[in-house]
């Protein structure tokens, strides 16, 4: 890129928005896990949606490749650039005004650059739920969210961002903007732009705005760990809670036995509420909108009639809401706890909730082929089918001979998710991480029809090029 | 079309199965309304997914129109095939297997052409509720169902049909198939082909199976007609019952007077449990999770603070399973009870729930400049913003005088809708009825992008063409 264009492209922001080099940049080609650290001659921080439109234009004039970016969370590099320094990052943090929020059609309509936590408070504070919850929800932003189709723990009873998302602002390629800003539940109005904008990861248009969906808040939340002696009575367990509680079901964590002894280990506050004598463990949410007298009944009734049916070993209800955080600090510590014990390999995936038995036992044998003596960490978003399946390295196996490993084992892994027809990517996305996979494994018919629909929303192919598809 | 590839479709499905003329065909080419008569050579009706396969792959080879239908319930003319005698129909019915419930997942793997009522009946069987409810639901299917996004009574609490699918398996117009049948509820790998074809009224692909969420099945459910004087009364019971209720909130129909006093004239049975006293009448529903008395409780106590602060004036609260079957029957009858009142003129639009007091104040001066003395029949689906704002021809007026109005009318009314953001269809879909309403109104860069989305899905415009886009 010639010193012009960058010049004409700074001009649209202005020079203190215009970020070209040093320490101000490092924030925007870095992210979290250290793996796609990339090049840029510049990041644009636009402060309005037109000027997003311009940079747009301007981009599809001069086939300049444009590199979307939220909060910088991303867990599979889809908001880096790339080495080639020939792509320029499209800030949208300064978009961060909550524009509205309609406590009777229970909305809120917000820029893509608010950060989760921010709108999570908004809606608090007028005395409604936004129940998005994510590790990285002070300092990721809704766009990015909506861009990545963001799950996290709330999604069991409320949905992932895509069905919290009721309307898009959407600037395409050419700098045109699609206003869909609207808070309509039933809309039949032709095909359904929204959803492909949402799980897009930025390359088919950059999101500036969003509609979301408020619900009540909830008046009582009660949480629980629990002690079971395997996955089947987990799953006999969400069955219960499901059928007792029903949308008032507000988390259901599964647990090896494995990470949390090394959170035991490693990060020993807060500690477990239950002995680390059972196999298994289950974190557990029950929300009332009546009282927290109600979900504490609740929940004790579906502990109690579990315990006297054995399907649950053992239980801890919190006391209080300061211990609730802690129950929640100590699933959330997981992956953290599993840094001191070497190299882990991670997995991303979801099956039917009724196969979570069968691929435990499925994913283990295959674990073992890739790497025996490896030690499997087994934890996520169960109610979902959503398992963060971490492998840590054999004790005192060399790192790097492990992290050698990652190709074969994500395979072997992935393979066995896909006999069960399940997802490689639950909710952290493609990216550049499984971009190579999805292509090679995904039935090509949905390939083609992704990259028709690639090629026909951005022909100059400049939307965050190289991820996804 | 020539007698020659007539046979050729024949063959792939069998003479059997290939109605040509006579009496056979007639169900396929008249719908509900009577409005969209078309004129087929030939309806297919394939026994697999292999023979729809076919049937698309020679479609695509010869350029044959090919209009998938599925219980020809749809009020828009999606379904049917046009007057010019070259195209040809394709009925999913045969495709009627339950192919699988999963009370563990709480899914249902069901193809194209279930009924509704059946899946609602086999959800029932396995202890679990699919939950929507459509007035043709004893004859309307499941691929219709979702190639038009129904979306009825139930969408309140638990969404439309596009919320309820979890996975497609679809026919493309070359034959290919997507095989999307996955159970899972997050599942971020590319575009989301899913829903471009939900809602698409086969003019994408040929929608074969689904799978579907199942829930828990309420153990109690509590009825209530209610008299209010205002829809600003309605919309604080609504955030009332929103905020004790949360996704226990099942049912909230608003009603005006009229259209009741149609019903209580000329379908006096049932009667309104409640007297035709009030401007305004509400149909609520509260489902438990729990039992019978806990849906009592809670319906009670709403309706008691309601009346204690004025909110509501009236209200009766069902004594039985089969006065509550007679409230809903009710709230069913009011389009019926409009037709011995003359010609009407039907709207089925949604704005912000927040916008329904307001909108129904602008209608109905929009109404009155274009018919002085119409009698606006106003109810439909409050709690999801989605009204079925229908007016009656003035007392006395020619019928004819006044269906001649109909396009200035759905003009009028339509323009408040979208002034207040609002749609036009928010749950009939756009068939051939709301077309050129749709390409005329609705921001140019939508109709480009969904045209793009048209012409790279299905170059050859064979699928039913003339719909939609």
């Amino acid at each position: 890129m010639d010193d012009a264009l960058i010049g004409r492209f700074a001009a649209i922001v202005g020079e203190k928005y215009a970020v070209r080099a040093g320490a101000d940049i490092v924030p925007f080609v870095s992210e979290p896990r250290g793996l796609y650290g990339g090049v840029t001659p510049l990041v644009l921080r636009p402060g309005s949606v037109d000027e997003v439109s311009r940079i747009m234009a301007l981009a599809t004039e001069t086939r300049t490749p444009v590199v979307p970016q939220g909060g910088n969370t991303g867990l599979v590099g889809g908001q880096m650039p790339d080495k080639s320094g020939g792509q320029i990052v499209l800030s949208l943090s300064r978009l961060n005004r909550i524009r509205e929020i309609d406590t009777h059609s229970n909305t809120a309509t917000v820029d893509a650059g608010v950060i989760l936590e921010t709108l999570q408070q908004a809606a608090d504070q007028a005395d409604r739920l936004y129940p998005l919850a994510l590790a990285s929800q002070g300092s990721c932003e809704i766009g990015g969210n909506l861009s990545s189709n963001a799950g996290g723990v709330g999604a069991l009873a409320y949905g992932v961002a895509r069905d919290l998302c009721l309307g898009l602002e959407v600037v395409l390629p050419t700098g045109e903007v699609l206003d869909d800003l609207r808070k309509l539940k039933k809309d039949n109005t032709g095909y359904d732009l929204k959803d492909l904008f949402i799980g897009a990861e930025g390359t088919l248009g950059v999101i500036t705005a969003a509609v979301v969906k408020l619900f009540p808040k909830p008046k009582g939340r009660e949480m629980a760990w629990i002690g079971l002696a395997s996955p089947e009575a987990a799953l006999a367990l969400f069955g219960r809670a499901n059928e007792a509680a029903g949308a008032g079901l507000t988390m259901f964590e599964l647990a090896h036995r494995t990470p949390l002894e090394f959170a035991a280990l490693h990060l020993p506050s807060p500690p477990c509420p239950i002995p680390l004598d059972y196999e298994w463990y289950v974190l557990m949410e029950i929300s009332s909108g009546r009282s927290g007298e109600d979900a504490r009944a609740l929940i004790e009734s579906i502990l109690e009639s579990a315990l006297e049916d054995g399907v649950i070993e053992d239980a801890a209800i919190a006391a209080n809401l300061s211990q609730a955080r802690d129950f929640w600090q100590l699933r959330e510590n997981l992956p953290e706890a599993q840094k001191p014990e070497g190299a882990s390999i991670k997995h991303d995936i979801s099956v039917p909730v009724a196969a979570i038995p069968a691929f435990i036992v499925r994913a283990a044998k295959a674990v073992e082929s890739v790497s025996p003596g490896a030690r499997v960490c087994c934890f996520g978003h169960m109610g979902d089918g959503n398992l963060h399946y971490n492998v840590s390295q054999p004790v005192g196996a060399n790192p790097e001979a492990f992290l050698a490993l990652y190709k074969p084992m994500n395979h072997a892994v992935h393979d066995v998710v896909r006999a069960m027809d399940g997802s490689i990517s639950a909710e952290h996305g493609i990216g550049v991480l499984k971009r190579d996979e999805l292509i090679a494994t995904a039935p090509p018919v949905a390939i083609d029809l992704m990259r028709r629909i690639k090629s026909s929303f951005d022909p100059a192919g400049i939307m965050n090029p190289g991820k996804v598809i």
